[in-house]
């Protein structure tokens, strides 16, 4: 019996991208209302827009849309095959942009180009920058985003690539940032989502604490990661990541992400739409069984031209692992004089969000 | 950085309850099919009305109605925040009554009054009882019920306020037990549900010891509260609970409801609608990892006036966990000359289900 | 208090089979896009039909039809309670037919005939050989197959019946190899699985060793068995489990074929279409916590009457715990002289699939 590993494509390499490559992802992926109760579920999101019909036509949305990390999740999953399966570590996102409501029916198709090349000095991996998107099947642009990765060479011996760093935004400009159509906050209720705190009363400067606490079981992480389809092998392998310093599956970063953005909907209520993410760091790893945490501190505050029903957040969330924010003085400590995140933090998330006026 | 503990809620204590005192609760909540298939899978319920469409079509409803315990978890996820945050205990349930089918598509949007108060003799405590109502997006009420529930005083040295305990009916009055409209079980067929068992051949007095049996993992009934949006921490913050008594987190008892109910099927297939609770009882707590069992007693059976189709049966379900009914003599034991239940008794449920005869 | 446990149905013993017999199975079950959903997340399958409304269309069909084994799990999931209570092992499958797909909001209603008896010489038990179809709410057959199992006697002392063994096919014959009313495959776009490989490049005898590795914790497969509404207790019984020689619960071994088609994915990309299983074993017993791998075996090719846009291939999928495919010669070792599976073998399925040219 002849093998034919060649078939299974193995991922690519840090020397298999080039410049302006582009990707089209495969398995394009309608989304349900299957896949909205499961985010619900594995998150226990509480963000109402998202699980509201009523509430989210009277602010003018078509119906519910599904929260945009689902869609980010989804989006992010098919990029993993071309992009990132023989990633040593994600280490950024920038300038990611919600750009459209994704609804239930919608189909997700994904791109990626490369946009910078950087070998690191022992020779043995690099750095990927792609530029990605998701258009639905209107071909309207639904999400974009940089990030970069740390790639594993193939041969360490073959010479490096000319390097070409992109410039990233450190923030979304706010002339930058989408406003879904027909939105009209105007029309919000307080009694919707039990708080009284608006874009007015929120201070910049001002930290949040938030008080809840959510355990993530090996099911709960592989499920959503599962239903992604992001294939990366440290999520699912057991049998592999045993042999690893880890010695167990890792958790996808992105459902930290979502785990921690539900948290924070105690004492942020009505951050009702995540408008875009500036930037994200994964500080440290997470297993299943570790209970999370999360707190937030209001970055910058910023009026929309031509708007009095409506403002944008910027907010930092931080998210811990198996410590309560109350704990914590500051996400990092000075290690010899360098600054770096305690074992604690898993996330340190900066984004902007619109709430009502 | 400035903290803002007071933006993130922490809950209701018991001397900021007053008699009559009502609440909108937040998060108004469309169920969906996701909803529907979480549901089966984490109880493994075969409760025929709520899985096959032909077959509620026929029987008289629109489409397949959700299953009446999953409106109930998701309304009763709704009034955690403002009632049950800082709860010691949740002591009981009565008049419990399904008024209307609810169908994919529908929200939720649920109210609670305070109908009474008792503070403990302690000082430290007291307990709330509380009539919530469900309605769906026309406004008609499909669901209501009453509980109460021991919650935290903040400060034991505040006196008492006055104690009002209001009357609460032992059994929902036949009178009361609300039918579906254009329910025609003179349509059923037996072979939908494999037993030809009906109305008429059950004894007031009877037991049936179910055969199932179902292991509850963590990641199983943390999804399933999750799902509902009830953010009780003793359920997810496995950080706190490793210092509590029970050391591990506790398993939401609306979920031991719904996983006895799905264990009855074999013996009570054709129970085929939950009209009414009429009371219930979490007797001991439990946790990941638990095997449930469960038997039923018939209490009771009544005609409906003018139906010849269906009738109703007043059914005991006691649940156990890691051990088998056929082990276990009756639901109590003597403690010094005081009944109490024995350690393997998880749930005592009094309730109506309406049967084809 | 008198016992009823004659309400609850205990499942048939061997000697309660008659040939010729015929059941209709309980519980007629709608499928949703929860289902749909649910299955990605347990599997993590990327097969693009099942997962992309818009190229579903575009082959040919009405919308995305589900995954032909989640069909099978469900009408499988009905045979249960009348075919396999008291199975002591499911021993194999044989003529599996997907004849037509199934859409979110299709019914299914299964019957099984008994087509074959055979008392074992122990006395203690004998196989039951059934043969079953599922049909949808319009009463077309969507789906057949045939399986043997081992069932307990109620009675080792009562005298064998006549036995009578029904002839199966080894393979399903091409002319019996349904394809899906309107499928083109011409249309096929090779970008929307990333893998350019199909039906004229797979070559009889190659051999597929697949990159990915799953680990399944029991909450998976729980979840995954209850969505399908299969009540065999071994599956879902700690406390019962604990006492066998297993000392838990075992997995569905429908979950496992599920899992390995998933894997197979990555060097299968284009096998789009699961149109008949020829024969299936469960070479070994499968546990929460194990990990599995696959690889895949060109059996053989076949061209299709007047059809220029699609080819078959017989494909040996074999499915492993806790190994991975290049770690492992082969399916079997020699001992004592006699040929049987190697441990680490948990399935071997033969099955056709349908594939651009």
């Amino acid at each position: 019996m002849a093998h034919a590993r060649d078939k299974a494509f193995l991922g690519h390499f840090f020397e298999d991208f080039r410049l302006g490559q582009s990707f089209l992802h495969a398995t394009p992926r309608t989304i349900s209302s299957g896949d909205v109760a499961l985010y619900l579920g594995l998150t226990g999101s509480r963000h109402v827009l998202h699980c509201a019909e009523p509430v989210a036509k009277r602010l003018g949305f078509r119906e519910a849309p599904i929260d945009n990390l689902l869609a980010f999740h989804i989006a992010f999953g098919k990029t993993v095959p071309d992009v990132s399966l023989n990633a040593v570590a994600n280490l950024g996102y920038a300038d990611l942009r919600f750009l459209r409501p994704v609804y239930v029916g919608d189909t997700l198709f994904v791109e990626s180009d490369v946009i910078g090349l950087k070998e690191n000095s022992s020779g043995k991996s690099g750095i990927v920058y792609v530029h990605s998107r998701a258009y639905n099947q209107d071909d309207h642009e639904v999400l974009c985003w940089k990030r970069w990765v740390m790639v594993h060479k193939r041969d360490s011996e073959r010479p490096a690539v000319a390097e070409s760093v992109p410039e990233l935004p450190e923030v979304v400009e706010l002339g930058h940032l989408p406003l879904p159509d027909g939105l009209r906050f105007a029309e919000f209720d307080r009694r919707w989502t039990g708080s009284a705190a608006v874009w007015d009363d929120y201070r910049i400067g001002e930290r949040i604490d938030h008080p809840d606490g959510l355990t993530v079981d090996d099911s709960d992480h592989t499920l959503a990661t599962k239903l992604y389809q992001n294939n990366a092998k440290v999520h699912f392998d057991q049998h592999l990541m045993a042999q690893s310093t880890h010695g167990r599956r890792l958790m996808y970063g992105g459902h930290v992400i979502s785990v921690c953005r539900a948290l924070s909907y105690c004492g942020l209520e009505n951050a009702l739409w995540l408008a875009a993410i500036n930037s994200g760091t994964h500080a440290n790893p997470s297993y299943g069984g570790d209970t999370f945490f999360a707190w937030s501190e209001v970055l910058d505050k910023a009026e929309l031209p031509g708007r009095k029903d409506v403002g944008a957040l910027r907010l930092r969330l931080v998210g811990l692992k198996n410590c309560r924010p109350e704990d914590l003085q500051g996400s990092h400590l000075l290690d010899e004089g360098r600054r770096r995140y305690r074992s604690q933090v898993v996330l340190d998330l900066d984004y902007w969000a619109l709430m009502p006026r």
